[in-house]
């Protein structure tokens, strides 16, 4: 009975150490380093090498050290036992950190005022709406969806939000997939939120930002996406910035990461980039987390955050 | 029965076209244009002309254009009839938006990822604290303070206030006159809201910004003043960041405005400077606020928002 670590991208030894420290008496091991392949019960997974996990006669779960599971479905031989996502507030907390920061950021012309500093320019950038003039759409209404719904709508934005199916939402004008002109029609800031899965892959592409509302206190839409890089399409974003289709976009995720030097989004000034980092995660909550999914397993209960392999969340 | 508005340092014409609009039957003036002295009823004023008060015979009631009252205050002949701030709920909203943009702005390093972009550097800046992990103070709990410090808190930041007298607010930490040192103490991020007066002029200076915390997650702690440039000295904020005493600065307000050219704020790396624009208040609201106070002083009631010229707020 041995949980073993997959972690490919990130440096597995903080990891290995972290989780060692939290639950001294457990048997943890980390890929490449396996041991015996029969040993391993449950695995803690980014981006496994793909087969690996076919690999383990005995698997009994694998447990995602991110909120999505899309680096973990890619796998075509990815073995058929449970299957869990982390859920952690503190998580929740820092991506609301990054939505509001930047939808305020938006609506306030910080970059411009950045700018004007740096030419020493004492200088007001009208108009100035209020944030209950900006119409802020929040595409995905999960846990990560709603808490930074509820902060938008505290901060003054004029908030609704779509999700695949219709949810209900006290006080916040919501759509569901049928209904999706509609909301892009009266979003002037666009937050996607969505998992990657196969409906919504290149979802945030130039068809779906003409369909935004232009009539907007900003001039033109903007679009936040901290998602992921698979549900945009880069070339289009890049067009569409520059025929006014889109006013500005701010990017955490990327088609490609870490974002190639050479992508035309690193200096295209209506652009922000940030590199993944809009919900980092406490490690030691993780690791905490990751412990408490195992030990409730094997005492025969299910895991707190189950993903429903067909619909990819 | 005049309205006068008595307007230095902006452009008079757009709040006499708006008061006009509003109010299409009144006799409404822009100084220097005041026609006979003893038509004046009412002033609203912005940094009037010192002693240009003092000449009309008939005047009940001051408005001040701003929530503050120093730019009335200042003047030595100032007729002893009540006096009125500016109390509007988007001037509020607006204060908040730019307080936790800034705060968040300095949670999450976004200055130094803005500077990792322009250098196309994909990099993480650690360590990334969470908000509750940031103990912000507010100077002035005032209605500015306390919409600040709701919204602070409920983007997960452990916030405290701090007021001339002792006030009590549910689930915040409060310290009074008395307690200013211990305030202080436990503020990795202070933020003044604090209105001026020959009290706290110059408050913010080299003695208070060394007893704010020094173990906190940013490494030093932070300024942010929205309140009145009065407050800081800005001599002391230039050497404290260079001497590590501050770790860095956001000043929305200054000891002379416009920022002067040859200001060391401009370029100081630690420096955000914006210009006077925290809380730009929606120029129809004000102006209905201001024929507000007019109709209610001349139907006997009380102003909204009376000055109590010996606290000067």
């Amino acid at each position: 009975m041995a949980l073993l670590l997959c972690i490919t991208q990130w440096d597995v030894a903080p990891w290995l150490d972290r989780l060692r420290r939290l639950a001294p008496g457990r048997d943890i091991r980390a890929w490449p380093e396996v041991g015996n392949p029969a040993d391993i019960t449950y695995v803690a997974v980014w981006k496994q090498p793909p087969g690996l996990l076919a690999t383990f006669p005995n698997l009994k779960g694998i447990i995602s050290l991110g909120a999505g599971v899309d680096h973990v479905l890619s796998d075509p031989t990815l073995p058929d036992v449970p299957l869990c996502r982390v859920v952690d507030g503190n998580l929740t907390t820092r991506m609301s950190e990054w939505v509001v920061m930047h939808a305020l950021i938006h609506l306030r012309h910080q970059r411009d005022y950045d700018l004007l500093q740096r030419q020493k320019l004492w200088r007001e950038i009208m108009p100035s709406p209020a944030a209950q003039e900006l119409r802020v759409g929040v595409m995905g209404l999960g846990v990560l969806g709603l808490d930074a719904i509820h902060k938008l709508k505290i901060m003054g934005f004029d908030v609704a939000g779509w999700s695949r199916t219709l949810k209900q939402i006290d006080g916040i004008r919501t759509y569901a997939d049928n209904d999706l002109d509609a909301f892009l029609a009266r979003t002037d800031l666009l937050v996607c939120l969505l998992p990657l899965t196969p409906e919504t892959k290149g979802l945030l592409n130039r068809s779906l930002f003409e369909k935004l509302a232009h009539d907007g206190v900003l001039g033109a839409p903007v679009l936040m996406n901290a998602g992921r890089g698979g549900l945009q399409v880069e070339k289009d974003i890049l067009t569409c910035l520059d025929e006014g289709v889109l006013g500005a976009a701010t990017l955490d995720v990327f088609e490609t990461e870490p974002l190639p030097a050479d992508s035309p989004l690193w200096s295209h000034p209506a652009v922000t980039v940030t590199p993944h980092n809009s919900a980092v995660s406490d490690e030691d909550a993780v690791g905490r987390f990751v412990l408490r999914q195992v030990e409730r397993h094997e005492r025969g209960l299910p895991f707190e955050a189950p993903v429903d392999r067909n619909r990819h969340y």
